[in-house]
C-alpha cells in the first residue's frame, strides 16, 4: 500500500531545516511540507502554555495540507506539546526528544550523558525524563545555553567569540565525566566544531535531528506509510520573511532550497 | 484642565521597562499602563509588515485601557509603525526615534553621529532619516548589533564575553570619528559600561528612552494633558510570563516593580 501524502514538519523558525535536510537524505522519495513560525520565533525562552498554543496552530496548518505524519522538529515544542498534539490529531506525531535520547543511550558506554538545549527544553526536563525512562541507571547532566541560538543566527559558527561563549557554558559540563552530549536544539549542530573543541574528542555529540530522521523511517515502514513514488517536491512555509532570511536558511539547509511561501496562522 | 488618564507604553518585551523607568522619574505624578509583547519578542529581526501588525494590536490594547497618549518604547516598532499608528488612533503617539535623534544633534559638536540598534531598526534607516531631516549636514554611521539583546537577557552585562562581542561590533564604528553614539534599542543602556570601554570617553552615549521621557513631558504640557493628581499606580501587562521573567524584568526596572498581569492579544 504505502502513502504518497507528504511528511509534515514544523519548527519555531528555520533551525528545523537541519531536520528537513536529514529526512531528505534518509528518505529521498518522500515529499515534505515544512512550516517555520518565523513571526514568533524563538520558542526556547517562552512559557509552556505559549509554546503549546503555537504548536497546536502549526500542527493544524500541516494537517490542513494533508500530511500523513507530523515531525515536531523544534525541541522546545516537542518537550512541551508532544503528548497534547498526539491526543488532538489523528496522524502520528514524532518529536526529536525520544529519538535523540535513544541514540544517546545506544552510543554511551559509561551511561553518563549530557544534554544542552534552550531554557524551555531544559526546564521541562523532557530529555532527562526520557533518558531515565529508557534506562533508569543513566546519569544526566542538563544545561541551558540561551546564547547558542542567536550566535548561530548571526553566523558566528567557529571563531573566537563563539568559542568564548561555548567555553563559558560548557567548561562545567565537560568536567562531569560525560562521554555523550545530546545537542537538544536544532541550531546546535551548526556549532559542532566549537563544541567539540571545548568538550574534547572523548565526548560523542548526538544530533537529535539526524536520529529523528532514522526513527521516522522506521515509523513509516511499520505503519506501511512509505511513499511508493518519486517525491513530488517539497513545500516551505514561513510566517515571516525577515531580511537576510534566505542566507540564514541556506546555512541550515546546506543548499538546494525549495521556494518559500509566507502564510498567516 | 490636565488629564488624569494613564500614559500607555508598549514594547516588544521587557526592554521598554527602561523607558517606563525614565518616565517614572521625569513624571512622578503620572499613572502608566505598560504592555510588553513577551509572547512574540523579539521584533528586531522580523519584517516591517509583521512588526506593524503586532504594533497595531499593542496600541489597540492600550487604547482600550483609556490611555491619553501612547509611547512606542520599542525602537524597531517606532521605526516601522509610528506613522501608521498616528493615522489609525486619535491619541497622540510618541516614539523613541525623534527624541533620541534630537538629543544627539544637540549634544554632538562635530556632527558625526553613530547609531547602533537591531537589524530591523538599522534596515529601516529611521534614525539616519530623522537625523538628516533635523540637520541635513550631519554624517551618520549606522550599525546593527543583533547579539546585544540576547546577551543583556542572559545578564552578561560587563564581562569578558560581552566585551569581546562589543569589540567585534564596535571597533569599526569607533574609528569613524563619531563624537556621539545613539543607543537605538531599549536593551543597550544596560551595556553602557562595556560600550564605553570600546568606544572611549570621547564619545557621548545617547539613551533614546531618557530623551523620550523628557519629550513626553513637553508634549503633555503643550497639550494640557499633565496629571493634576498623585499617580494612582501603574499597570504592567505582558503576553507571556516565561521562567526567570521577574529577575530579568527587575534588572531593567531597577526595582520597585508593579504587579504583572498576563493578557492575550
Amino acid at each position: 500500500m504505502g502513502s504518497n501524502q507528504p511528511i509534515g514538519i514544523f519548527d519555531s523558525g528555520i533551525g528545523g531545516l537541519t531536520v528537513f535536510r536529514a529526512i531528505r537524505e534518509v528518505l529521498p522519495n518522500e515529499s515534505m511540507v515544512y512550516l517555520g513560525d518565523t513571526a514568533r520565533v524563538p520558542y526556547g525562552n517562552k512559557s509552556p502554555e505559549t509554546v503549546i498554543k503555537y504548536s497546536l496552530q502549526n500542527a493544524s496548518f500541516l494537517v490542513s495540507r494533508g500530511v500523513k505524519v507530523i515531525v515536531v522538529a523544534c525541541n522546545t515544542s516537542a518537550a512541551h506539546s508532544l503528548s497534547i498534539l498526539s491526543s488532538k490529531f489523528d496522524v502520528p506525531i514524532i518529536g526529536v526528544i525520544e529519538p535523540g535520547a535513544k541514540k544517546a543511550i545506544e552510543v554511551s558506554r559509561n551511561k553518563n550523558i549530557g544534554v544542552i538545549a534552550t531554557l524551555g527544553t531544559i526546564m521541562s526536563n523532557a530529555y532527562a525524563n526520557m533518558l531515565k525512562r529508557i534506562d533508569s541507571k543513566v546519569r544526566v547532566v542538563s544545561l541551558a545555553c540561551p546564547l547558542f541560538v542567536p550566535i548561530v543566527e548571526e553566523g558566528w559558527l567557529d571563531d573566537d567569540v563563539s568559542e568564548a561563549i561555548a567555553r563559558r557554558y560548557l567548561s562545567t559540563i565537560a568536567s562531569e565525566g560525560i562521554d555523550t552530549l545530546i545537542l537538544g536544539c536544532t541550531h546546535y549542530p551548526l556549532l559542532k566544531n566549537v563544541i567539540k573543541k571545548v568538550v574534547g574528542n572523548g565526548v560523542t555529540l548526538i544530533d537529535s535531528g539526524e536520529a529523528t530522521a532514522h526513527a521516522l523511517k522506521g515509523l513509516l515502514k511499520d505503519r506501511d506509510l512509505l511513499s511508493e513514488a518519486v517525491n513530488g517536491g517539497h513545500h516551505l512555509y514561513v510566517t515571516d520573511v525577515p531580511s537576510r532570511f534566505e542566507i540564514t536558511a541556506n546555512n541550515f539547509l546546506g543548499g538546494d532550497m525549495p521556494p518559500i511561501k509566507r502564510i498567516e496562522l
